[in-house]
């Protein structure tokens, strides 16, 4: 395999791409990047991958659109350097919650990034976690869509929680919440939210039993965590226990994790998927990595075994 | 407007395609259909289509393989008939409902049949009440989605009826109760279902409150109708109030009908997207037609007009 | 080869996937496949297919949409499962007829279906007998098109006929014929028919020597075999010998069996592209089996070699 | 029209444009075509032709490389100069000869021609008496294919000619001599031809009634008449009226029409769809103009009216 | 031509959209453009642009991946809101420069850019000065260029300046002084530049005469001036009169106008395809206005006239 | 090797495809090529070449129209023989110089040609010294770009001259004289044209020192050599000491030879990537072989080896 393989990194999550080598006992490819003074991106490949199994590590964080072009441009210089396959492995996915045209004239653009990856020269993509599992759909190259689910469930087992809810933060993002619930045979709750103007959005009722609970509330993603700490103010009113936060990708822009810490939520549990610059760590906050998994899945890819096996 | 449309109707609901004709007072195109002795569908176009403006009527209703074959070989014809523009109007898109890879090495076929429309020469397709609406984003060309809510809500609002509660039958449903919920302005509930094995759902609870409510079950479809049978079951334990259902694509498959009439449901609410036949007609099933809806929607495609106005 | 190979088959024509497995000594790979109550088709492929040369057996026999369809899902599943190539075997490709356009806007949908395909995800196709050779140029990805003349021709000469005289049903199957007369080394003659209107086919001569002479009448197909009961009919007032018929595909839709059991004809052979269900055997039908030929077509396709040399 | 329509000529057949034009009543557009000392091809289209609808007149007559080549040029040239459709008109199509897979590893360039024509530019073919009907199916665009046959047929019956018989000159041109026999409701006969080496073809038998008659030997092109005049050769045996040719295609190459000249055929009946230079011309030699079919075709195109019904 | 063209702008240049839109006399198109907490960008088109002939301006100038995604993202937008023509408006596409594979293993990106904007929906692109022709080469769908020499030429000729040679920074940029030197029939230098290491360039000469000449030294862009300074910085050992430079593109990164003007460089004139911001804008630096070509362009484009008459 | 590598070689310059295959120490494969009677291009492949990797030496040599087609027509039968891959080895690409549209309305047919070799089934294009580094930018495949500069500038290094200057025939051609210069370490001049109508161009001036100096005069070919001619007439009038011509391809029509060895051009190096009949050859024109560097180059892109580490 160390032959044949070669993994390279953007700089939207250098230390991922780095643990996901590790795993796999192989060094990180060599690339360079840099920005000519115009601003365009400048790409080179510094080791000869023809014919090679290539992977490319490159989040959709922030900035979210530079790395974007950088890994097309990626995908682009490795297509011509003659790569044999190349599989861009994007562990967070951002656009995948621009998923349906909900208002008239707007771009769905969840599906158009997935068509750009294909122009550029993406043969595969290995993600986690797509705001909705129909984005897989969206591909038109094979796709590797992993879960962030067993990897939440064991930590939450390993904490011993009792008398637990799963709660989402909407009835949408109920069926998010669901796989959770069932992993580990809790009940399932969601706040009901209806949208009464083009700005403001009414959160209705708590539609389910929390009273006195301990409430795991489970979501693809914390961004600016309006939403969540909404969710947060109003649970006080309903006597719960304590509240825990379990989400794949922890983007936490503007104030979040301040707002976070200040707020009664016990703990945050996000994944590796997205960088967490030194800035953003704080003790609430506990961060899994996602580097097994995925260096267990670029192996399978690369011989022909069965990735779906890895969530039996 | 006369001159340059062109409405063909397949075998699939050619009652439905009358009443949009009719309502934009235009005759049904002529298309002779028929099966060779080797079961090959053959298409004749019977009228000249050069550089018309044409759409062709046709639900992926019963026989389901049938009709799509018949579609795509129409739209074949029609573009070898060198059509300006041709349209796919699918009332009914059953496939939507395969719009995710919830299990290893299935095929997404919403996105695949998506695509064979258009390989057939498909220019556009307007169609109705998606299972998600993400399925939008498997259309590679142009595409329509138009909601029957506003019929349906607009029916249950002529009932009068007080005290309800919009019931959704899964958790991955809720969302799509969700608008029927905010247009009627009432509760939101939902059955939290488990899969306890591949051949088992297990009903765990009911999320929401039902008790003493006028129930609204909210669905796109309804075609065996066991799920929602089981779900009226579970609520005779609840003392609900009267049961009514809304739901845009009335099949009706095997038994359903007698099981609907033996069943405490007080009312079915569907449209006319599939054709009923007489004998799936019963006093507890109304139709609503969605051919002004279909009409219009054609009628502003063809002109340039804005479709999305249609709802505000 | 065990390693790599993988052969599935749709409901077409499990027997013959089962036989050509047989002769590569090679289990039939196993496959989900059945319909949601909505009459959506599902299909799950049931082996892991990375990096494996796969292939899926299905002709396009009764019923043809529900096993076109159910090959086109299949394809898109196993391309999903990202098989490393994937073939198409069509022993019975039925649209092959609707090779071309003479009539005004009719679809080619020979061409049609193969464009489908390969949206699928074919790769490849192998098929047999095509109704003309042409329609190898409608594939758009790699295709290799078996013979049935061999065989065909092997079993008559067996039979040691004398006197014989190669038919054809119309000038235009003249050219199907002709190898059969070439390989069998007897003469060639063909009926002369006349379309009088769009119903009606004049039958206005039998062009060639036939009195006195053993008939072996060659075509691609017999569906409803009206044309073929016709053409002996005719042959009636010619004084000839014993008739015989030679097709690849044995179709007999209707009461083809019947009326053949009640002609003169002496014997019709045909080979197993299509399955012969029990009621449709007859001691006047001899089925003859591709099995072989297909095994070691694809040997050759999945080893490299030649499968232009199986028939030199 | 005259404002819209844009009519252009390669060097191929410059003639039958400007035929086509008087037709039409517009004049033939301007283009320079010249070649580089390097041989390049270089095209300059001399008009403004944004948004209008063009056609490109180009036979593929000798010499069919460079034709063919500055035909792809050109339609690339008008492309690229916002050409709102391209019609490529191309009278004789020579590679639809070459239509199928008759030997392993060759290439059915028929098809891959039309794939070219496609990449180049080509929104719609218009062409003539295909070699065989299939190749319309080769066009990925859409393609209107005309008929000389109700040319050469009016001629025929013209010249009140007696006891006729409509002679092909294999089994597999039967098909191609039919409508002619259809049209003038005469008799059809073939010849029997077989291959017995890979130089070597045999003639066998004349199938059919040939004695006394007089001979229409139909086809749909002519080059170096050898098939033709080995045929006629072998009709002195059988006691012959007077033979008469018709082809659509009249390509004339070496000593084509020398040895006409000197064989006991009496008449050749061609079209102009490549041209006749002076020196082949002979009394022998008759040549219809195709100028009017292709003028009303065009114009039918244009203004989108049937091109199927000139033929009704 | 009110009623159906729409300009849209992005936030790149929305001065020279709005300037554009006033030479035409019709109001911006209007379109929301926003980021979610995630960064991610979302577009919606706020008119309804069916059957619309749409533009849309957007330089590729700083930051460039926003302004770039942000085109994509409302090219796509357009599209799916049914627009019957979009042309992306890129005055400034700065990935024009990475036009060659002058390295191993890079990305011709001003190709792998031309492909991503097919891909979200562009039909034309309308550009401006790029540096280097062959890039119209690049685009896979029609494609005006448009040219500033006339624009630049007339301001020089204006100044009526003595005695001047067109100089190039390099062998490689001659071809772009050149006609520059042409229109104001002036004699050309370069400058003869070696490239010593990754790192190093070394000016090695000045090829042609240049003493006591004034210098019009011309280019596609400035960016941080680093070469055109040495440049100046090598004329001063030269003895040449005032320096004057011409460039279409002023993108003046880092101190690039404190540099410029703390040199001898007399005058720099650039246009307005990429905005000015006011803290750039010095004595020394004159800024034209490209829009009256933009609007004349755009205005033909949609009538139907010729664009590159413009230039004659 | 051996068993998986083809090489085959259209009729533009098998001398040269033997040459490499003898560097290879394997044979050409066998492939038939002639011409039916209407001069349609036949290819038949006599070697099976399923699954390998298979290689076309082509230039596009005198007569270019006929060796581009052949070589389209044998990538469409290498492809249907089902090669693993095709690589075209297009060692003189002359419609490189066909890169830009400046004039209106033409075809940028350098890219044309790489769109139709694509679409004709080449995987890889393996080239020589382009007109411009930017058409390589054209191919949608894989593509690989030879220099002949290091073959040419070894030889000018063996012949020790003294006091050299590297001359380009105009300003554009000066960033390819750039190389030889750099590596010759010598200085660069350029010839001043100016275009002054359609018809004329005039050279206005030499810019940079020639005096005294020995002219390497380098270019990318030679064909009529007329501007070559008019440039050493020029140099008379600058005392120039001896004059040397490198370039890559020399295609020498018309009488260039003859006017060639009328001057007083010492020498004209060129290479053999075009093939030089016996009736060219002349005692000032020294030929290089180019297949030792084509030979290795389909080495390295058969065993995945880097082809651009052959120039370091």
């Amino acid at each position: 395999m160390r032959d044949q393989i070669r993994i390279f990194t953007g700089t939207g999550n250098p230390a991922l791409a780095k643990a996901i080598c590790d795993h796999l006992k192989i060094p990180v490819s060599k690339a360079d990047i840099s920005r000519f003074s115009n601003e365009n991106i400048f790409v080179q490949v510094r080791e000869n991958v023809r014919e090679r199994d290539v992977f490319v590590v490159q989040p959709l964080s922030s900035p979210v659109s530079e790395n974007l072009l950088e890994l097309l441009i990626m995908l682009d210089a490795l297509r011509s350097a003659s790569a044999r396959r190349i599989t861009a492995v994007i562990p967070y996915y951002s656009y995948a919650r621009s998923d349906k045209k909900d208002m008239p004239r707007i771009s769905i653009a969840g599906r158009l990034i997935a068509d750009l990856l294909v122009t550029a020269g993406a043969n595969r993509i290995l993600t986690m976690t797509l705001h909705s599992e129909q984005v897989q759909g969206f591909f038109r190259c094979q796709a590797d869509h992993l879960a962030a689910t067993p990897i939440l469930c064991d930590y939450f087992g390993s904490l011993d929680l009792k008398n637990c809810v799963a709660l989402a933060g909407d009835a949408g993002s109920a069926r998010r919440a669901g796989p959770y619930a069932t992993r580990l045979n809790i009940p399932l709750a969601f706040v009901d939210k209806r949208r009464v103007s083009d700005e403001k959005v009414e959160i209705r009722a708590i539609v389910g039993e929390v009273e006195g609970k301990t409430i795991l509330y489970f979501d693809d993603e914390i961004a600016r965590a309006t939403s969540l700490l909404k969710t947060v103010e109003l649970l006080r009113d309903f006597g719960v226990g304590d509240i825990y936060v379990g989400v794949t990708h922890g983007i936490f822009t503007g104030d979040a994790i301040e707002r976070i810490e200040d707020s009664p939520i016990r703990q945050v549990v996000v994944t590796d998927t997205v960088p967490m610059p030194p800035r953003k760590r704080c003790d609430k906050v506990v961060q899994l990595s996602v580097a097994p998994l995925f260096a267990e899945a670029i192996r399978r890819i690369h011989t022909g075994e069965s990735v779906s096996e890895i969530f039996e």
